[in-house]
């Protein structure tokens, strides 16, 4: 059986993940990697050429299938989604949900296009195929949306993230209290308010304030002779990230902290009308490694999507479920 | 807007919850009703024209766009699927799992083409699109089992049913006790197996025999002076049905087994891996409404698959997600 030949973007935790997950897929092969640090990589990683990010004429050359883009949201992959896309079929993880589609820059009050668009450009460009915003959400959790609107359109679909005692780690959330002046390190998890869960549960679609779905742990270390109430303020009064929520905060040393280092994340997508409920749960020992495992089942479909002559964009919504299973899958034994 | 439109073929339970759910899908229209008893339908039924099962001549004249194929999968389906997918696009809900692909008949040892192959002949024949088995399970249920495989091909995909207190009816089985003579009525009802659950939940993919991973509790009316304890053993020692199974028999009044008639139930998919766990619950206050709505969003797929020139038998694995929703949904914002 011919293989489908994986291009590898990043050597973060989502290509890392990427790589440890491969056999599970014995019908995909790396062919590459691709890094800003060579060197680096190349220290441990003698099994696929490694191509430096700026070395376009090289990279660009390489005979890959698909190319898994496993940068982050902010700021790897508006750039590198069009730029890989014009050369190669593509799958992305990109999880910023309002700048998927256009959006107003809340700075200058300039429409933008979104990502689907910048994609759709490049990848029609290209003749390629590039299916975004894959993982579990968006990704899994999008499809689910997508069936409860469609089936149940009475039900508002709700998300709630880390249901279990442990809850999740944000890593956004972690990187925004280490910036404070102060803090050695910190974690921070999120936790969903189950009683915001029962009251979906009862019906109607109840109106649940986003800062009441979820209420957020801190776990922080602090630098020496820091004055921790200053810092608890901070922390409970920073804007977008924990303002308005109940968030408990912590003070523990980094021998504690380093304990409660974990991938695990879990969510689910619930919604609830007259004719009942559908929920859809997910619990994740690597929450890396899921998007990862998820973005390459995806390649399957780009590659396929590709091979039916469909270029440009899509998101989950427009793939065949069928497409993510490997060629010569019973799929009427799985109905 | 030009809405998609809906012959109806049937008036059982499913049918009847088509035309209950049509509120919920504005861009859909019933045209027409095809039944075996015109003369009974039409006595509540005046808003749409009523054809004859019998007169082909008449109902494949209907300017219908999807047919709604709202019959039994034992004997209507083999017969109305392959007939009416000559004429028109269809959704049906043939559930018998063992009789999709390809199977060997247990009494004469034929082998037969299944049902998928009968409804793709017969829609290729008429240049239509079929797409079979279509509700919650198989249907949804389908769907995550392939998102498990595709995304998670380490954990193995269960499905149990009647997780609630109250279980879940099965026609299927009451019907089966009611032939027992002796009986006057009887209700059966499936509960999953939380022992079970529990085991899968624990990971490794443990062997669980078919009749472990759920208990049956049956409500039996009995004719005046009847032994009960031979119905009892009737009931528990029925193959296929009841046998190997843990079966707890109650005989009580016809007033006391009313006020369990009740058509919810529910179930879930489940699948625990290294790389954790996909859980896709369902409850539904009626099982044949909610048929029927997930019937109604996929005749929206029918509508549009056809539409894009394919033609032949689909299973829920072939269709795209955003195809189940109304023209004109902004796809991106569920995403």
């Amino acid at each position: 059986m011919k293989k489908i030949k994986i291009l590898v973007v990043g050597h973060g935790n989502v290509a890392l993940g990427a790589i440890a997950r491969m056999p599970m897929f014995p019908d995909l092969e790396i062919v590459g990697i691709v890094t800003r640090r060579v060197e680096e990589v190349k220290k441990f990683c003698y099994r696929w050429p490694i191509y430096d990010l700026a070395d376009e004429a090289a990279w660009s050359k390489c005979p890959a299938d698909v190319v898994l883009l496993c940068g982050g949201s902010a700021t790897d992959l508006p750039v590198q989604g069009p730029l890989f896309a014009k050369y190669f079929n593509t799958v992305d993880s990109f999880d910023t949900h309002g700048h998927i589609g256009p959006y107003k820059d809340p700075d200058t009050g300039e429409n933008m296009p979104g990502y689907f668009k910048m994609m759709d450009d490049a990848a029609e460009e290209g003749c390629n195929t590039a299916i975004i915003s894959v993982g579990w959400d968006p990704g899994l959790f999008s499809l689910n949306r997508a069936l409860i609107a469609a089936c149940m359109p009475e039900a508002k679909p709700y998300a709630f993230y880390g249901l279990t005692e442990k809850g999740g780690l944000s890593m956004g959330h972690s990187d925004a209290i280490r910036r404070i002046e102060g803090v050695k390190d910190a974690l921070s998890f999120t936790h969903a308010n189950h009683g915001a869960i029962t009251s979906v549960c009862g019906g109607g679609n109840p109106v649940i304030p986003v800062t009441s779905r979820h209420w957020r742990e801190c776990l922080v270390v602090l630098d020496d002779e820091v004055d921790s109430a200053a810092i608890e303020k901070a922390i409970q009064e920073m804007p977008e990230y924990f303002l308005g929520y109940e968030t408990n905060v912590t003070f523990v040393t980094q021998e504690e902290l380093n304990q409660h280092r974990s991938m695990t994340h879990d969510g689910m997508v619930l919604g609830v009308g007259d004719l009942g409920a559908i929920e859809f749960r997910n619990e994740w020992t690597s929450n890396p490694m899921a998007t990862a495992s998820i973005m390459l089942a995806y390649a399957r479909a780009a590659y396929r999507k590709a091979d039916y002559g469909e270029t440009g964009a899509f998101t989950v919504l427009s793939i065949q479920p069928g497409d993510l299973l490997p060629e010569g899958t019973d799929l009427l034994a799985l109905v």
